[in-house]
C-alpha cells in the first residue's frame, strides 16, 4: 500500500508545481539528534510538497543542553499538538518509546544501530521500479550487517516480501547469530554478488570504526569494496544500491557508483515520494489514498 | 484582552486543520541569541498556524561572529521589512532597545535576568483556566527570584491582576530589596506552599550557578525542592506550575512533576495560543479580535 | 531587465501583505557553507514572499561532516528535484561547477574571493534609484580589491554598464594586474573620493587578515577609513555604499555610516527585491515579467 501510494506521490514531484494542499494545517516537527543531509531535507521537502507546516529542531539548539530529559522534551513537544514527529536519535528504540508518550504519529528516521524504516521502503520502491516483483529476487547486502540500521530495516523487509538475502562482511561486522536473520552468508565478495538481482552496499562509518573492526579503510576497500573488476560477475540487469552518503574508494569505487548499474540517485529521489506516502497514510488514513491537487 | 483572544486561538490548536490565513504575507523573524526548545518552537508553530512567514536565525549563523554590532544587525533586519521580530537575548533591555530602532513590532522572548512576558501571559492563562479569577488568589513562587526572568514578568503581572504573591528562596537568590516587589517572603518551603492556590517553581540554572549560590544541587533539592512529602500541605485544588525545562530531582521531584497537581504541560500548550494572540494583536489590532478561518 | 523587474518586486515588499503566489510549489534549497546574516535571510524572505518552499541547510548539519564529497551532496540534492539551489561556499567557482551537475538553477550567493553577483545587482539597483543612469557615473571602490567578492562582481558589472571605476587600497590589497580590470588606481583616499558620484567601501575581514596585509586595524582606519573629515571632499549628491556587515571605526566611521550620504540600508532593502527578481526570471522566464497578485 505504501509503495503504491508512493508511485502516486512521485508524479507530484515530477510536476512543475510540486505541491498539493492535502496536509495543510498539520504541524510536523523534525527532531534530529544526529547530523543528516538527505534524510532531514528529504522529509522536509516531502512535508512542504504536502503543504504541512514543518518545524525543525536539532540537538544543538535544544533544551537538552540545559539538562532536560528526552522524555520531557517529547512531552513538551506533544503539548504543542504536532500531528507528526520525525525523529532521528542515536539510541535504539527511542522513537518507539516516544510514540508511547505522544498523541502525534512518530516516524523513525533512524535510531542508532537499530532501524531506518523509510530507507528500507525507498529501497523497496527502487527495486520494484526496476524488477516489478520483489518475491523471488536474490539480494546481496555487503558491509556492517551488525550495526547498520539500513540493514536492520532492509533484511526483515526484503525477506518478508519474499526476497532471498545473502550477506557478506568481515566477521567482526556480522552479528553473532546471523543465521537467525533468515539470510545466507557468502564467503567472499565475488560469491556474494554473483547471480544477484540486487547488490546493496552499506556505508563504512568512520576511520575510528575501521580501527576496531578491520585494520584500515584501504584494507576494507581491498576485500569488501565494490570495484570495476567485479562488474564482470554481475548479472546484466543487476542494480547496485547504497543508502548514502557514499565513501568513494572505501565501500564503492567511483566508477561503480557513477556507472550504469547504479541506482543510487533513484533511491534519493524515491525517498521524497516514500516520505510523502508515509505522511499521507499516517495523517489521512486510506481515504487519502487518491492524491488530488 | 490578550487572554480572551488566546481562548479563541486555542480552539484553532484543537482542530484537525490548525491554520487560519490571518497573517498571510507577514514576515516574522525569530532572532534567538540563546538556546531554546519550547519558546522558539512555540513561537514558530504560532506563526505558522496564523500563516505568517517565519524566518529563523540563531547566533551561530549570524554576522555577529563577523563582529557586527547588534544594533547594525537590527537595522539590517529592519531594512528587509519584517512585520515582527521575536528576540531572545542575554542582555536585559535589549529587546526594548531594538524596538526603538525598528518599524517592526518586537516581542521579547526572554532578555537576560530581566523579563519573559509571554511566559507570564501563558502562566496567567493557565491559572485563569483553573481558577476563573486571578484577583484574590494566593500564589507562591519558589526559586531564584533575583535572577529569573520568569519571576521578573510573573510578579508584576500577578500583583497587577490582584493576586497575592509570596516568594521563597535561599537568601542568595532573593533580591536585596525584595519587599519593594510587593511580595511576602516565606521563611520555609512548608510555609510558602501552605494554603496557596498556585505554587510556581523556578528552574535552577546549572551546577555552576549552584556552586556560587548554594553548596550543591542535592542540598538545594533538600531544602527548596518540591517533593512528595510536601503534597500534604497543599490545598486540595492547588496547581503546581513550572516554566520548564524542569530539572527532575532538583527543584521538583518526578512524582510531583508528573502528579495530579501539575499543570506544567497545560502551560506549554497554552504558550502556542498566547503567542498566536500576541501576534494577532500586534499585527491586526483589535479588529482581528474575532478569529475566523 | 533584472533591475526593471526588481522595481516591480519592490512594490510587493512595501505592501502590508507581502506575498504573491507566483512560485508556489517550487522548492528552493539554501545551501550555506559560510556564516551569513543578511544574505541568507534576504534570500529566504525573497523566496517566502514569492510563495516558494524554502529548505535550509548549513554546513554544520550536513553529511559533509560524514566525509561526503561536495559533488555527491550536490547530486543528492538534485535528485530531490529542487527548482533552485542558492549556494554560498568558500571555494571560488564552486557554484559554477554545481550548476553543471544539476538540473536546478544555481544562484551564487558568494564564492570565496571570486564573485557575489546578487550583491552587485542590488548595488546597481541602489545606484540607479538615486542617479537614474549608470552610464557615465564616477565610482570609487575602497578596500580589499584583490580578495573581495563584492568588488569581484561590482567592477565588471559597473564597467559593463558604462561607469568609470577608480579603486584605492593598500598595495597588498590590490591585484598584481589591477589595470587589466579596466579601472583607475587613486594614490590616496582623498584623490579617490573627490568628484565621485558613488563611494563604495569594502569590508575589512578580520584582525588576522590585518596582520598579514597591514600593521593593524587602527592603521587601516587612519589611511583608508572614511571619516567625518573626508565628507568635505565629496560631491553634494554623492552616495556612500557598503555591502555590510560594517566594521565601525575600521573602514567606515559611525558618523559616516549613519550620515546623510549613506545608502547602506537601502542596499539591504533592495537585496530582497533583487533576489525576488532573480528567482522570478530563473523560474518563470520573461513571461513572468509582469508580477501580479
Amino acid at each position: 500500500m505504501i509503495l503504491d501510494l508512493a508511485e502516486s506521490t512521485k508524479t507530484i514531484n515530477e510536476r512543475t508545481v510540486k505541491k498539493v494542499p492535502t496536509l495543510r494545517g498539520r504541524t510536523v516537527v523534525n527532531l534530529f539528534f544526529e547530523p543528516s543531509t538527505r534524510t532531514r531535507v528529504s522529509f522536509e521537502i516531502a512535508q512542504k510538497r504536502l503543504s504541512a507546516d514543518s518545524v525543525n529542531f536539532s540537538v544543538s539548539d535544544s533544551s537538552i543542553s540545559k539538562g532536560e530529559t528526552l522524555v520531557d522534551t517529547a512531552k513538551n513537544l506533544s503539548a504543542m499538538n504536532p500531528s507528526v514527529v520525525v525523529i532521528r536519535h542515536s539510541v535504539a528504540g527511542f522513537p518507539h518509546r516516544l510514540a508511547k508518550l505522544m498523541d502525534a504519529s512518530v516516524i523513525n528516521a533512524g535510531d542508532g544501530f537499530h532501524e531506518h524504516p523509510t530507507q528500507a521502503l525507498l529501497d523497496l520502491m527502487t527495486i520494484r521500479e526496476r524488477k516489478k516483483e520483489i518475491k523471488g529476487l536474490k539480494v546481496a547486502i555487503i558491509g556492517d550487517i551488525a550495526r547498520s540500521r539500513v540493514a536492520g530495516s532492509n533484511i526483515p523487509c526484503l525477506t518478508k516480501m519474499g526476497a532471498e538475502v545473502t550477506v557478506m562482511a568481515p566477521k567482526t561486522m556480522l552479528p553473532f547469530d546471523v543465521t537467525r536473520l533468515g539470510v545466507k552468508v557468502a564467503p567472499s565478495l565475488k560469491d556474494a554478488i554473483k547471480d544477484k538481482d540486487v547488490v546493496m552496499l552499506l556505508r563504512i562509518q568512520t576511520e575510528r570504526d575501521a580501527a576496531t573492526r578491520f585494520p584500515s579503510l584501504r584494507e576494507y576497500n581491498r576485500y569488501f569494496g565494490l570495484k570495476l573488476e567485479h562488474l564482470k560477475y554481475l548479472k546484466k540487469d543487476c542494480i547496485i544500491m547504497h543508502p548514502g552518503p557514499i565513501n568513494r574508494g572505501v565501500e564503492i569505487d567511483p566508477e561503480v557508483a557513477d556507472g550504469p548499474f547504479s541506482v543510487i540517485l533513484d533511491q534519493v529521489a524515491n525517498g521524497v515520494s516514500i516520505r510523502m506516502a508515509v505522511l499521507l497514510l499516517l495523517l489521512g488514513g486510506r481515504s487519502i489514498y487518491e492524491v488530488s491537487d
